[in-house]
């Protein structure tokens, strides 16, 4: 289970491009496979759509258990919302675990991703929630953003919204609003360190004039982030 | 700003690469500039102990006002209780964020690198918390421990111990025992994907009769966690 990163070649460690190139087989969803194409050249490649995640371990557990070298590939890193878990859970469940070697490669996460083009939002205690109530009950959601926001922890949203999926990120905001500030710095991130890149510094008064969906990552300040020159940076609290 | 990752060459992205083999001046604690030797042969060094953060900075700064072109480096992600932040800040303070062009390249942090080598505990909703008092009241510490325990988060652990500073991880177990089972899983890695890498499977019961410092990431599982063979696996949510 591979992590490539925020997707472009600069940012994906060696281990991940060795063990996409000595593999036989990768497996993916098709818009992480097209990041990684050039490094694939000629390998057999499984790719399906967004929410066939099962599908796409079954495949990668059988050509493995057949003795094939497998790359399953998630963005980002594997073991966050990525696909690192369900092979695992689904090699458990098939009782496979202990016979077909597995290895997580990491990489760099949308979440510091994200940060370095903001500046430094993530200097202090951090919380990681998914916005997507597919698999999670929303009432579990909504306690851990309040839990997020009450303790002040700078807050990164994956899975924002997506087309279907769009009333969470309003809620989330109105959440945040109970225990901050309106002018709590919020940094939206789409296509981290990719070509289309896009970059918005805004406030927690004003995050949703703004273009969120299943490719950004959202990060919401704790009480001391504030703004630097074109940054957000949240003070780690020396005295300077 | 550069993130050498957990430190071996294998987990350095390119990018990460290219700043230290362009740039003319390297900053950073010695302990970090030792895992990077090998790419920075010949370039001018500046390194300081451990708590002389805002003394590397301060040399950066004066470097980069020369126009040289300096790297910063951290071990992880630099925006991750890493420099990234306070360089801007002490930029920010001095009036020259303006007139020095700063960039913060990612790195893979600790906790994805230590997560990848115990299997899959951050597939959900997970907390970042640093232990150390040093510049954070432990009031505050103590609230984000409470708070991320009760929602149910996993948990990951910066700084837990140090040789002069070890209540603070007995104190973490104490609050999560009050919300977490005894046998919820922990991961314990030292040194991750290091020659000199320790792992260790245990649960919040057990967790103290193993080694934690300033060089070990703790990771402690929410009431889903589990072991699937030698691995700790979050599920996701999938029904299998």
């Amino acid at each position: 289970m591979v992590g490539i990163g925020p997707g472009g070649a600069a940012d994906m460690s060696p281990r991940t491009l060795q063990a996409l190139q000595t593999a036989g087989v990768i497996v993916g969803y098709k818009t992480y496979i097209d990041l990684v194409r050039d490094n694939i050249q000629g390998k057999e490649i499984i790719s399906t759509g967004m929410t066939r995640e099962k599908d796409r371990c079954a495949a990668a557990i059988e050509q493995a258990s057949a003795g094939r070298r497998v790359a399953v590939v998630s963005s980002g890193d594997p073991g966050v919302y990525g696909m690192a878990g369900l092979v695992l859970e689904m090699l458990d469940a098939s009782g496979k675990l202990d016979d077909v070697p597995v290895e997580v490669i990491p990489g760099i996460t949308s979440a510091t991703a994200a940060a370095a083009r903001l500046g430094a939002p993530l200097m202090h205690d951090f919380a990681v929630i998914s916005l997507s109530d597919l698999l999670t009950p929303w009432e579990t959601i909504e306690r851990r953003l309040e839990a997020a926001a009450g303790a002040d922890f700078v807050i990164v949203l994956y899975n924002p919204a997506s087309r279907k999926r769009n009333w969470q990120i309003n809620k989330a905001r109105e959440i945040f609003l109970t225990f901050k500030e309106p002018s709590t710095p919020v940094g939206i991130v789409k296509n981290a360190a990719r070509q289309d890149e896009e970059i918005y510094i805004t406030d927690l008064e004003n995050m949703l004039h703004h273009p969120i969906d299943m490719l950004t990552t959202v990060i919401v300040g704790n009480r001391s982030t504030r703004l630097a020159g074109g940054f957000i940076v949240t003070p780690r609290g020396y005295a300077l």
